[in-house]
């Protein structure tokens, strides 16, 4: 049985292990800020219609440029964008990818500012770029000064912004943002994942698109429209951003599938959408609660709390676990990290923490 | 309007074009050796109940080992394969792209023999990979000796063979793989595209995985199985390369929506292969009727033929577009290849080639 040892593998790939979330049977999967909502039926049956069609003309290679569902997303963004503002691929980790092989590659360097979300380096390195990071302020914030220090030390070649931040939830200005931007001649990505459980007035990084081709502002299906088993990412810039990613692009890389669903999903968004003010309530229940525990949540613009005064984050997660109960231990001392979902999950999951006693268990 | 100078794009990628097969509707779409036979209708029925069970789900990321699709994968494939030895991707574009990611990569050589499938070199350049080529022997074949002195001189880190190769449907020895094995420390990367239409006497190269960790065979669902627009590409290795691939793969990178319908065809594999007889009785009619129009075709163990003999490619190219035939001009002197389909299209490509004359159009 041959080792990896044994094979050719490029030199800085020795000795990694591979990205795993564990992927377990459990009843309350509250780990991956998933959306715990299961797509509306009315939904759900309008999307298998448009599958159905799909299937039928599967022989062919799919529309290369996603038209339709470029459109789609175009549409539901708003902010006077049009298909040519859109680009969409398997995940954002697959826009992450793309963006990083025509602005990164060997030889480059991205910008981070962690604790963020964990495939920002490492698709960084699987391009052979170099990642370098700086410090946040306190409670994870990133003021102006701060981005802008950290840009004109490292002069990086893409600035990584996650707004609201995994894992931590923290909001970003968009103050940050503009200051970042004008300190920089690279790159600026503001992976906006979380978008849509942001609070209503904290505004969006598209609003900042018009005049600054260098910006790029990623979102999700995953999430918000509960389409993570889809792998829908998608960006929206410059339309020269298109252009300059078809050059790296793997031809037909969205399936027939993949378009069908999404469009169909997204001539639903309010239905789609109606999950996420259920979730907003949950997870500022958790924050609301968690104090009474002991607990000291952090303020969340996402659907996820990460959480500190966890006397021992691993006896925590495994106590929890034998309730059935799967949470996130991101590496942060003290802390850990649970996705809010449903009533009935927020209520077990506070009942099984409470029943831990004060700090978790040890 | 910004354009793509103003970027801090790659330097490597200023002043490329795009890959870009011409996406236009015609009635007879001959360009991209789909299979132009749609799904059976009973299977197209069993696919889309599989799919309307894993929307139900999709609000959670899909199976990130995918473990029944490569199960599914390894029965089909036999030769005593298990689901260790099986990983797929959206289309074999990333299989090759994920290969090149672990085992090429910035500073490594990867050798081609064109021609042949045109996005090897375009991959391979993605990485930062440097893809030299050397020459085949007469009639686009490549003997052991021609294969063994190319990685002599080149020695590169991974030798890609096509087999049948794409856009010549040229066939390859089992000797000729066994010594390009022998010959190197890299990887020997044997793309089988269109292994279910060679002769029923031509060996695959899955026979010779036992005891070489080093050789990687891909398939596809995308020719045979009539699947292009739902984007499956795999390969059969040592389990030890799935590990490799684990390390640079995106996470989550196959949909539910992928994983259920590649499983469900799967199940029907007998009607799913059922039209390849037919698809290779008329590329071997086109074969046998090519000579009679004036033109010389080679020999084909795909679903495609590559024919010599036409005047002035481009113009023939046009005067069949204009008979709604969309046919491919891969950039050989003088040919152009056309996709086996249905006896229909067949009978109104060859007729329409005959109306053009002696020669082709001009």
């Amino acid at each position: 049985m041959a080792s990896l040892s044994d094979l050719p593998i490029r030199d800085d790939l020795r000795g990694l292990t591979p990205y795993g979330a564990p992927q377990k049977h459990v009843r309350y999967a509250l780990n991956v800020n998933e959306n715990t909502h299961p797509i509306p039926e009315a939904v759900a049956r309008d999307i298998v219609t448009s599958l159905a069609h799909a299937v039928l003309t599967a022989n062919r290679y799919p529309d290369r440029e996603f038209t339709a569902l470029r459109e789609s997303l175009a549409d539901y963004l708003g902010h006077g964008l049009t298909r040519e503002h859109v680009w969409a691929a398997n995940g954002s980790n697959e826009i992450i990818q793309q963006l990083l092989q025509a602005f990164g590659g060997p030889g480059r360097r991205v910008l981070g500012f962690p604790p963020t979300y964990s495939m920002h380096p490492i698709i960084t390195a699987g391009v052979g770029s170099t990642w370098v990071t700086a410090e946040r302020d306190a409670d994870f914030e990133i003021g102006p000064e701060t981005a802008v220090r950290a840009i004109e030390r490292h002069t990086p070649d893409l600035v990584f912004l996650c707004a609201p931040n995994n894992p931590t939830g923290t909001g970003l200005s968009l103050e940050t943002i503009a200051a970042a931007y004008d300190a920089t001649d690279g790159i600026v990505f503001v992976d906006e994942a979380y978008a849509e459980f942001m609070p209503k007035d904290r505004p969006t990084a598209l609003t900042l698109l018009p005049g600054r081709e260098r910006l790029v502002v990623s979102r999700t299906m995953s999430k918000a429209f509960a389409f993570a088993g889809v792998r829908v990412g998608y960006l929206a810039a410059d339309p020269v951003i298109a252009d300059a990613l078809r050059l790296v692009r793997l031809p037909y890389h969205l399936s027939a599938l993949t378009q069908a669903a999404a469009v169909a999903a997204l001539a639903h968004t309010p239905e789609m959408l109606a999950m996420v003010d259920d979730i907003i309530g949950q997870r500022d229940r958790i924050i609301a609660e968690l104090p009474e525990l002991g607990y000291r949540p952090w303020a969340s613009e996402a659907n996820f709390v990460l959480f500190d005064g966890v006397d021992d984050p691993q006896a925590t997660f495994n106590a929890l676990l034998e309730r059935d109960i799967l949470i996130r231990d991101v590496g942060i001392s003290n802390a850990l990290r649970v996705t809010a979902g449903t009533a009935a999950e927020t209520e077990f999951f506070l009942r099984s923490l409470a029943e831990l006693g004060p700090g978790g268990a040890r």
